[in-house]
């Protein structure tokens, strides 16, 4: 996982200072044999000894009582119990005879809609052994997760949707396994971090009632599966935890997220920032959360804008603009001609392009400067970052005007969302001492960028931080610390989550922050707005589209 | 069930003064109806509400959460939830859409090693609807339950030992479903009191440990199993419950029966004895409960004795011996000419010829005695109940001085373990102010002639009771009040269980006990020994057997 941009700087104390509590374990256990004296039965026996450990109570499947006596006759009474944290008890999963349990892994999955992210773990000791991502294999089904809802309507269409997501993680879950000389039949755990659409598609639950009013999940919170009950090619009880989550809006990417930065044990009052399609944002300490999501539209992830693309090889992350020449300097991520431009680029262009005095406050090209970059094209003004002959492609990569338009509502959209959350319980955003951005975006983006389009609150550059996955680091975190599944239980109860009304007054806030970088400058007193950036009239605001 | 002999009077007052709390029950439910206010996802809401009524922790099955939000559309929103009490929380069986949840029905077995008996129950009125007993479908495998134990350890011996019992639930069930009317997709719930051995065959858990020292069952108890996870065709979700052992010697169906007897809430001292080829004995109140069980023959159920049978139709159950005469008078079950005797008619027989003075108290037979009833058959002496011209059969029903030596070996066997059992809490019997005995044997007994045989202790007669199948009695109680649940649990905690330990001190007193009605007569106050049944030498002592 590429941690470059803001630095990494998670907190883990929490499982660092306890030691590790994985969610599975397979202690050592040399059981008294029996005699006249202590004829308890043969699984009452392996009972009473893992409660003499403190695991109790421990659940049997009732399917394999037989099995697991046999094991631990097999053993003579020395087994290795595999158990597992399930809830407010212990599930036995399996007995390995002998001395040694063997390996005992486990999987974390982030299920994203673009990508599923996937680390092995070793629960024995720790350690991390491999991680992969793979592109979600849903994409054929649509792009953007309403396109997949409607499909999943279809017959079959939700057996398809989740068969290719198992399918995906059968695959990937091999190749890491085998890589690492490993056994399927090891793994014993598998945590899953995703959205509420993809957590649904996961499980095979309908999504229809999450994209229409009032936006229903089938359930917020999950309970433990059995590796087997999804197919996953696995040990068959292993233990399968996904998320929960607090509403459509509002997945278990995000609660997996607060457990990874930790916002839930901090004393200074905080805030998560997941920017996507939508952008889902948590404020609060230790002593309250309160979370709000809204549409951005796709602009910030590389969507929708013309040239726009994901932060890969070929996209432009990182641009500067000579103010007297008008020249761009850029670079692209694996280096190379640029392809296209990612979120961050956008952000850093059009900062750049403000600066530079080729935007107006208002978002518009200004035609009146001499430069062979700035050019008017069948949609409308333009400003070309590369020339054809320096493009991978060979075609001019410009930005349009309408491309611009785009990004601004969506930075707009991400501001009146802070504002909103923060007027919510009466705090002001300078009371907010860290705001941890997530997502790949939280690893490209330059804050001070941010906030010259007026996208970021004005706020000293060291209150930001990216944090990358974090969905992806809290599931793995879980796996090694059973204590955050009642972590998780209480921060689902706990959150308040307001729905994001788009009424008149939010739409007026939105108005203004669609400026650049912003209606009322006194918002942003670090920017200093170049004379030539004051023309021509605004863009048609319109509250950007998201899903769910 | 046949209650005659002595009067049934089992105590429910835990039951009756609460009203009923069925192990299953379906409430109605007019959920609210999701909006942009209260947009809880469908299964929470579901969870809500009932969490509301009481019934909290609500456990998902996870294969079925897509299914029961379904049904939750399906009566859009207004549904009867099936919920059944599992452990300390509350599993969701299904959800019926609509106001009526239809028949919330039950089978309660009491899975005997002879017989099956089922009794069929309406978990919403209380209303026993039906009842039936059936031969154990084992029987063909091995009338004692040894035999099966080492037919199980054959090639799918195990499985085909399950199969055939499970196969007669699904025909017995079957059959009274439909001659009530009632579906089997109705049924939620089914409570199973078995002996140890019994309970695993039913769960298909392996019993070959049970019949060799030390005697360690695969478990002491059972999670919940689901009707599917053992092919019962019920509803497939239907909870099974097992009646838990506390030892190879202490089976579900004893605990069953201290459920029924209501043996741990009394404030007296208490005796449930239940008779078979093993005796069962359970002493004590409210405060403490301490078992032991040992083999006694199978005397006592009309086993092995030459024209012995058990209780059924051409039985002789009852008699009485003119000491003068020495003439007969008996009671054939269901009329007619007699094929046998049962064990109740044993002990009248006994009792009757020793009053008579036809036997000594070594439980020799009078040859001196001029009557055509002593004879001398080839292996030994006899006394004629009824003469060919009498019988069923045409033949002479003839009971030998070896059938008695048997049954005179039962009843010391008894008898000893009942003074073991009081001796080991330092009670004597006469403390013992209530007697409850079970079983078959129980319905027939007539105590006056067992205390005469020296069978049961010399105390006052209305200390005795038979409470017939309070196994069954037992599992069906449990169905209507799920917090038998709970006491059942406890219960199996504090038993405290004595192996018999067969030793010289033991050997001594089972050898009194042999003598009609004891060697020592102080015992037997209200026991007057005729003049001539002070006769010749004991019999051979040699405790009997018995079976796991």
């Amino acid at each position: 996982m590429k941690k470059d941009g803001i630095q990494w700087e998670i907190p883990r104390e929490a499982s660092r200072s306890r030691g590790l509590r994985p969610l599975v374990e397979a202690p050592f256990l040399r059981l008294p044999r029996p005699n006249l004296d202590d004829n308890t039965a043969d699984l009452d026996r392996l009972e009473r000894a893992l409660a003499q450990r403190g695991i109790t109570p421990l659940r049997f499947d009732p399917r394999t009582l037989g099995e697991m006596a046999g094991k631990v006759r097999e053993g003579d009474f020395e087994v290795c119990p595999v158990v597992g944290r399930e809830g407010d008890g212990w599930a036995l999963i399996d007995v390995v005879p002998g001395a040694s349990p063997g390996d005992v892994l486990g999987f974390a999955l982030d299920c994203g809609t673009s990508r599923l992210a996937f680390y092995l773990v070793d629960l024995a000791s720790g350690k991390r052994l491999a991680e992969r991502s793979v592109p979600n294999p849903q994409i054929p089904f649509g792009e953007d997760i309403l396109s997949r809802i409607v499909k999943a309507r279809r017959r079959d269409g939700l057996e398809a949707l989740q068969r290719c997501l198992i399918n995906a993680c059968n695959e990937t879950t091999a190749a890491l396994l085998s890589e690492q000389g490993r056994s399927p039949s090891d793994v014993y755990a598998f945590t899953v971090a995703g959205n509420t659409t993809m957590s649904h598609f996961f499980l095979g639950l309908d999504p229809a009632n999450l994209c229409r009013e009032p936006y229903i999940p089938v359930a917020n919170h999950f309970p433990f599966y059995r590796a087997a009950d999804l197919g996953l090619a696995i040990h068959p009880r292993a233990l399968v935890y996904v998320f929960p989550n607090v509403g459509a809006y509002f997945g278990g990417d995000l609660i997996a997220g607060i457990v990874a930065c930790g916002l839930h044990h901090r004393e200074d009052l905080s805030m998560l920032v997941d920017v996507g399609t939508n952008a889902e944002v948590v404020l609060g300490n230790r002593d309250w959360l309160i979370a709000c999501a809204g549409a951005a539209g796709p602009a910030l992830e590389g969507g929708v804008v013309e040239r726009g693309m994901m932060a890969a090889p070929g996209a432009i992350d990182w641009i500067r603009i000579d103010p007297g020449s008008l020249e761009p300097t850029y670079r692209v991520i694996g280096g190379g001609k640029p392809v296209g431009i990612c979120g961050s680029g956008l952000i850093d262009l059009v900062a750049e392009m403000f600066m530079a005095g080729i935007l107006t406050i208002q978002g518009k090209i200004n035609t009146q400067l001499r430069s062979p970059r700035i050019v008017e094209l069948p949609d409308g003004p333009a400003y070309i970052v590369a020339f054809a002959d320096e493009t991978a492609d060979g075609m001019d990569l410009a930005v349009s005007e309408v491309d611009i338009g785009i990004l601004l509502k969506s930075k707009a959209a991400m501001y009146t969302i802070l504002n909103v959350i923060t007027r919510k319980v009466g705090v002001s955003l300078q009371d907010v001492k860290h705001i941890f951005i997530a997502g790949t975006f939280g690893n490209h983006i330059d804050p001070a960028m941010a906030i010259r389009i007026g996208m970021l609150p004005d706020l000293p550059l060291d209150t930001y931080q990216g944090v990358g996955n974090t969905a992806g680091e809290g599931a793995a975190m879980l796996l090694l610390d059973r204590e955050l599944l009642e972590v998780v239980e209480k921060l689902r109860t706990r959150i308040t989550y307001i729905e994001l009304n788009v009424n008149m007054e939010l739409m007026n806030e939105f108005r203004g922050a669609t400026f650049l970088p912003h209606t009322d400058p006194r918002l942003f007193p670090s920017v200093k707005i170049p004379e030539r950036a004051l023309g021509r009239g605004a863009l048609r605001e319109e509250w950007p589209r998201g899903g769910p």
